[in-house]
C-alpha cells in the first residue's frame, strides 16, 4: 500500500463524461489498496470563459480579484470529481487550496508555494477518504487572500502536496503518455523515455518540452519525489522522472532527447561601449521591468571603435517591454540601436551522456549544416546544447537532430490536444 | 455618513452589462459618502448550470460537495463585481462567506448562520474599500467545511452581515421595487407600501409573498435592522421594513396586503381514532421525515364511531414524503385513508389594523362568497387570515380581497422576471 498523488489537467476533466472516466481511474487506484490524493485543474475552457467575463467587466482586472475569479474553476472541477467518485461507491472529499493548507507568497497570478500544512488532508486520508485538492491555488501567508500559482500551477500543487504528505509517487496525467525524445507531433518515431533523471528533465523543460513545467520539476527534485508522467486516456506505462543524473553510471548515460521552443524573441543591442559596467546596465534595466533572459551572447562588432553588440533572448510576451525600456535608456547607456526579431526558434539536445561522449557538439552542428540550417547563436550547459535558428526551420532541425543521434523508436506515439494549465 | 449593506440578486448580475450597472450604483453610494458592503448572489443561471453538471456526474450528489460546487457561483459574481467597481476608479475587495466570517451550522444545503465575525470586512472598510461578500454561503463551525444557506440565503447573508457590522440599513435589490399590497402581476393597481413593520412582513412572507424570505426578516427583526426593499432597475423609493407593530398607534394601524401561495399541498388523514395521542403520532411521523406543517384542521367526521379526520398543508415537494410515511404507519396508527390534493392555493389578508377593526373576517368571507369561491380551510393569527381554496381560483380571490378591503393605489407597479436565490 502506497500513498499516491494523481494530477489531472483541464482536458482530462473537460466534461461530465471525462470526469466520470477520471473518477473511475481514481477509484481503481483506491481499490488496489492505495491512499489516493487527487489534484485537478479547472474543466477545459472554464479558465478562458472566466477571463473573457473579466475582460467584459474590466479591461485590466485587479490581480487579487482575478485570482478569486479563476480559482472558482478548480473548485467546480474538484467538487464534480468528488461527486463522480461518490456515485461509484467510494468516499471522497474535496478541498480548496486554502483548506488543503497550500500557503503561498502574496504575488497574485504568480504566487510561489512557501509551505503546505496538510492537516485536513491527512485526517481525511486516515478516515479512508479519497482526497481532492483544487490545483493552481493557495492562500497568501500574509493577507490570507486567495492566490494562484501561474502556468503549470496544478502540477506544482500536486508535487508540493505529495512532498508534504510524504507520498510515494506523484502521477501527472496529461495529454501525452510520457516524456518523448522529441515532440511526437514533429517526429513521428519519437521514443518514449521509461525514466529520466531530474536534471535531464529540468533541462528538457527549460528547453521548451511542455510535458512538465520547470517549477514543478524543481520542486520534485528538491524533495526527491518521483514524478510519473502518464496519459489520462491510456494505460501505457508512461515516463518516470526520478533520481539524480549523478547516480547514472557514466557508461549507461545516454542522450535524452531533442527539445524545441517557439516562445522566445531575440533582442540585440548594438554599439554598446565595450567598457566594464555597460553590459551590467543593460541587464539591470531588463531586470527592472521583470524580463527573464534566456540565452546571451556578447561579441565585439568593431574592434577599432571599442563597441560591442549584446544579443539576448527572452519570452515573446516580455520582448516589447524589454525593447521599450532599453530604448528609453539609449542616451544614458549610449548604445547605437535596439534590434528585435521574433521569427526565431530554439532547438536543444539534452542528455547526461553528453558528458562522456565527445564530439556531440560537432555532430550537432554537422546535422544542422547538412539540413541547410543556419545557426544564429549557441549556448550550452553540461548536459545541453541549444542553438537559435529561424522559426520556419525549427521542425526540420528537430527531425534532423533526432535522426542524427539515433533517438528514434519503433512505436508510434499517441498524441491528444490539451490545455496548458 | 452611514454604513449601508446592499444585496443584489442573481438577475441583477446576470451578465457583464448588468454587473457594470450594479457596480455603478454601488460606486454612487460610496461617492455619496457612505461605507458600502455588498452581498451578491450568483449570476443568473449559474446555479442551475452547476446543478445540471452535478446531475450529469452523480444522480444524487453528496451535500458537502454540492455546497463546494454551488458556492463557486457567488465567488465568480462577486469577483466580477469587484473588478467592475475597480474599473470605475473605486477600490473594492471581495470575500467568500468563509473569509467574511459567516459561521454556520453544518447542515449542508440548508445551514443556519450562527455568528458573523466580520474582522476582515471591518479592516477593509477602515481602509476605504467597498467590501463585497459572497452571499448564500458560510463555513461550518465544527468541520470548517463550506456550507450554503438554502433558498433566499443571500438575503440572510446581507442581513446577518449588516447586523454584525452595525449597519444603518440593509438594502435588498430585487426584481420588484418594493413590497406591494398584492402581487402586481395579479392585481395591476396593487399599491407599494412605504413602510411595513417586521411582524407584518413576517406574516406576508409566511403567507407566500416572495419579496423577502422569512428567515431574513426574522433575522432583521431580532437585530432591529431596517431592510430597504428596492428595485435594481429603477430609482424608486421602495419599501422600508422596520419597527415593531406594537409601536404603531392603534388608530393608524391598517390592513397591509393580500398574499397568496401556490406552493402547498393538502393531505387529509381520515378515520383517526379520536383518542388523545393519535394526532400526536401523525405529527411525530411527519416530523421524522422532515415535513413542515403549515395549516392544520382536525374535525370529527363521525361522532358515533369515535373517529376524526386530520387535514394539514405542507410544501408540494414534501407532500409525497408525508403521504409515503403516513401510509407506512396505517396499521400502527389505525386510520382509514390518506388523501392528497395539490390543486389548492392559499390566500391571506395581513395587517396590524385587523386587531382594531372588527368584522374583517366577515368581510373577508363575504368577498370570497360574492366571487363564488369556496373556502376549504381557515386559519388565523392576530394579524392574518388565511384560507385554502382551489388553485384555479387563487388569482380571482386575491383580486376580490384586494378590492373588498380597498387596498389599491393609483400607480401601476413595475415588474421584472427574476430568480429566487
Amino acid at each position: 500500500m502506497a500513498l499516491v498523488v494523481q494530477k489531472y489537467g483541464g482536458s482530462s476533466v473537460s466534461d461530465a463524461e471525462r470526469i466520470r472516466r477520471v473518477a473511475e481511474r481514481i477509484v481503481e487506484t483506491k481499490k488496489a489498496g492505495h491512499d489516493v490524493v487527487v489534484v485537478a485543474s479547472a474543466m477545459g475552457d472554464t479558465t478562458d470563459d472566466l477571463l473573457d467575463l473579466a475582460q467584459q467587466v474590466c479591461p485590466s482586472p485587479p490581480a487579487r480579484e482575478l485570482d478569486m475569479l479563476l480559482t472558482a474553476g478548480e473548485r467546480i472541477s474538484n467538487a464534480l470529481l468528488a461527486m463522480a467518485i461518490e456515485s461509484m461507491g467510494a468516499n471522497a472529499r474535496s478541498f480548496t487550496g486554502s483548506q488543503a493548507g497550500v500557503i503561498t507568497t502574496g504575488t497574485h497570478g504568480n504566487a510561489k508555494i512557501m509551505d503546505v500544512t496538510p492537516g485536513r488532508l491527512r485526517t481525511a486520508l486516515d478516515e479512508g477518504q479519497i482526497v481532492l485538492v483544487a490545483g493552481f491555488q493557495g492562500v497568501s501567508q500574509d493577507t490570507k487572500d486567495v492566490t494562484t500559482l501561474g502556468r503549470g500551477g496544478s502540477d506544482t500543487t500536486a508535487v508540493a502536496v505529495a512532498a508534504a504528505l510524504g507520498a510515494d509517487v506523484c502521477e501527472i496525467y496529461t495529454d501525452v503518455d510520457g516524456v518523448y525524445t522529441a515532440d511526437p507531433r514533429i517526429v513521428p518515431d519519437a521514443r518514449r523515455l521509461e525514466t529520466i533523471s531530474f536534471e535531464e528533465m529540468l533541462e528538457m523543460a527549460a528547453a521548451g518540452t511542455k510535458v512538465l513545467m520547470l517549477r514543478c520539476v524543481e520542486y520534485a527534485k528538491r524533495y526527491n519525489l518521483p514524478i510519473h508522467v502518464r496519459s489520462s486516456y491510456t494505460d501505457k506505462p508512461g515516463t518516470l522522472v526520478k533520481g539524480s543524473m549523478e547516480d547514472i553510471p557514466m557508461e549507461d548515460a545516454i542522450l535524452t532527447g531533442v527539445a524545441h521552443d517557439r516562445s522566445e524573441a531575440k533582442v540585440t543591442v548594438t554599439g554598446v561601449p565595450d567598457v566594464p559596467g555597460y553590459a551590467a546596465q543593460v541587464f539591470r534595466a531588463l531586470a527592472d521591468v521583470d524580463v527573464n533572459i534566456d540565452m546571451v551572447l556578447q561579441n565585439i562588432s568593431k574592434v577599432e571603435d571599442g563597441k560591442t553588440d549584446i544579443t539576448f533572448t527572452c519570452s515573446r510576451e516580455s520582448a516589447p517591454r524589454a525593447v521599450e525600456k532599453l530604448t528609453s535608456l539609449q542616451d544614458k547607456i549610449g548604445f547605437t540601436r535596439v534590434l528585435f526579431d521574433d521569427l526565431i526558434g530554439k532547438v536543444s539536445l539534452i542528455g547526461a551522456g553528453m558528458r562522456s561522449h565527445p564530439g556531440v557538439t560537432a555532430t550537432f552542428c554537422e546535422a544542422l549544416a547538412e539540413a541547410g540550417i543556419n545557426i544564429d547563436l549557441i549556448s550550452t550547459s553540461e548536459i545541453r546544447i541549444s542553438v537559435l535558428i529561424k522559426d520556419t526551420e525549427l521542425d526540420r532541425a528537430v527531425a534532423a537532430l533526432h535522426e542524427a543521434f539515433n533517438l528514434g523508436g519503433e512505436e508510434q506515439a499517441v498524441v491528444y490536444a490539451g490545455t496548458g494549465r
